[in-house]
């Protein structure tokens, strides 16, 4: 199981997450493309670094909504959609070329990955243009009792798919995220860990009911944006070491 | 000598120029890049149409100023110029790569092009980024005086350089296009079309005091902006029809 | 009855509408505010132009989202769009009164206006906002069915409201403008001069099934986009100059 | 001598600035308009927070370049600035009414107040356009030697100024402040108070060489980007109030 984590999400002068910190205990790095952060001169430092470490680089598209941090759904159309990610796909993936470095996946950011769960119109557009991208790229979504029905989707276009679980975050009996205004939607660390080891060793997570789902999953992403999260991850890298 | 123009400058909802029209005549299409003009489904867009007529397609750069369509020069540093470009490039070239198209030279837009011809700093930046850019493209710059001088610097790099001459604009005794701001810097069509000629024969042109300047010419810049200019396109291939 | 017609949608070097011709013919000139259209230049030029002509301005505050004209809803908080409304109507309003001029009312732009007529939440943020606001601010939306419930919501809160209608679009039997999906959606020039002059002497409109529908209308929405708008926007004056 | 701070600059999901905890011990807070700074909803913010605390509130306009952070000179017509400004401090204006307070000055941000400082048409334009706002606003500019031609430029525009200096720069010999590449530019926490101390009580700084200067300053520019910062600011209060 992989470790991914947001990264590249400065934009100019405004500084977010602990990039340096986190890079040297990460395998993915979902990097922001400008249109939600990053700017080009973020996003090259971030390439930089990426490749300094060794981590697989990943695009993280989002909606055109800077000042919204790319977390409000926007009605575009389909084609709006794929032009939209084309664009930030290939401006990342360029940039990534010019430094010797390839990216491997994309990941949907904010609102966008919420909408593509939800939304079947929405995810089939994705899917779509991931696949019609000129190199092969996965794309990475939500372990879901409905993953079986995404390979499925996926498989008709060659689309190679990466589920992720999300490492601190409390699931409830349909394998959703628990919304983060219930009580116990985020785990403390010792939950967390437990969390973590569950998935790593038995491939299930308990939910919040007490019953216990089956997720097969790739990658667990992680959050560094601060002292906490950096810590946070070392110690699941510790324990994913400890457990492989 | 080939025909270029500056085309996907529509943005969103407003339309600019009339590419639709003007593609069928271009050798080269110079394609905004989102920064001055051109969001992504107006970049698709364009591309289809290069590829439908079978035109070559450059990126065309510019600084980040959309309000300011790219025409006011920004104290970039070198860093920031770097990515910028980079990021612009890659934006169209993998959105080309992904319609079949490949991209072949790059030509900075606006002040960014003023800039590029005026300051020895901000050309090297330019044509470092380009060169360092992992597919082979070509740099477009105005044929001047300075020419030598300009293929001495990008031999260094191992840069292709494209020189374009500008059809309808006077020349001064230095080679540089006369300031619209003084009488007669913008040719009427008959001059236009013998200066075409003269350079398209003689690879000379007749400055505003009536000296005759050599300039060798790889493409001639033409603006397709409203029907005279479609039709002044026209007129040009015509006639370099009939001198080639 | 008097006419509105959108301005000041043109964004740096992108021209959008025929403001120039439109201006003498109006009363009423929604003013874009620079989040899906109207740079500070163009403001300032069309708050000119309006004063020149003694057109009443209104501010045309929008979604921000300009690469999309304002046309694409957006999941704004009610703390998000209140800000957002009111820093819009602000720039406007104290670049009106450094040229001499008052604002007087407020008509949200695209999405956001038919956000405004469907969803109660955002109505009510509009509203509230609006009122807020320290100068006396009519609030201008559609004429519809529902009219009374949106003059009691307004009334709550001590805000004066125009209602519009527009001339060109055919009417369902709800009150709603028939899909532009549908057949006759748009009216030719004959319906629509037949349509606004019922509604200025009879304040009804005959909708797609033939029924008559009251609508109390104090204003009509007329577009510039073009010449033929420009004409049909003449005709409509004289018809009303006539009729009254 | 009063202190001002630049404050609302966050953006969207970025946080900049320790504004809560540095606002208590200011007199003046220079509000970001949203050109490089400050999106809707944090300037609504930070301008409920000013008013909690009493503290004056001026407009803080900067060229627009977000991702520059309005510290890139620009190439602007005197047109589009002064459109830009009026839009800027409009925003400011209208949106401190609604929550009852009034904005007191203007004071450009980044390059543009450099460019204010170094570049007479500039400054001519900026005063000007601040002259012309329907509301009196002073202009804030830095003191400098030149302080009695800024004063003479200023009352033929029945302008008012406010002088500045900064507590913890070097100034140069001739009253410029040393730049930040040269030793010593920025003081230690002693001499940036010893600064303060000298500024208050004897309106003299001493340069670089250790020759005397005078300056009459109104105000004295503080940093609360971070803890030292806030620190500073306190330390500073306190001096001021056993100076007065």
């Amino acid at each position: 199981m992989l470790l991914n984590c947001d990264l590249g999400e400065s934009y100019g002068n405004w500084r977010m997450g602990l990039d340096e910190e986190v890079m040297p205990f990460l395998d993915q790095a979902n990097l922001a493309c400008g249109f939600h952060g990053g700017d080009p001169l973020t996003i090259e430092k971030t390439l930089r670094l990426a490749a300094a470490h060794g981590v697989t680089v990943g695009a993280h598209p989002a909606y055109p909504d800077l000042v919204g941090f790319g977390r409000r759904s926007m009605a575009m159309s389909p084609e709006e959609l794929r032009s939209a990610l084309l664009y930030q796909i290939a401006a990342i993936d360029g940039m990534a070329n010019t430094l010797g470095v390839s990216i491997d996946y994309v990941k949907p950011h904010g609102a966008l990955y919420n909408d593509m769960m939800a939304n079947t119109g929405i995810r089939d557009t994705i899917m779509r243009t991931v696949a019609d991208y000129p190199k092969p790229l996965k794309l990475m979504l939500q372990a879901t009792v409905e993953a079986e029905r995404h390979r499925e989707e996926a498989s008709k276009l060659d689309l190679a798919l990466l589920f992720e679980a999300f490492a601190d975050r409390c699931y409830d009996d349909d394998g959703r995220l628990l919304s983060r205004r219930k009580a116990g939607a985020v785990h403390n660390k010792a939950r967390m860990l437990a969390q973590v080891e569950q998935l790593a060793t038995a491939s299930t997570v308990t939910t919040v009911s007490g019953d216990t789902l089956t997720l097969q999953v790739d990658s667990l992403c992680v959050h560094g944006d601060n002292a906490e999260g950096v810590q946070a991850i070392q110690d699941i890298r510790k324990l994913l070491t400890v457990a492989a």
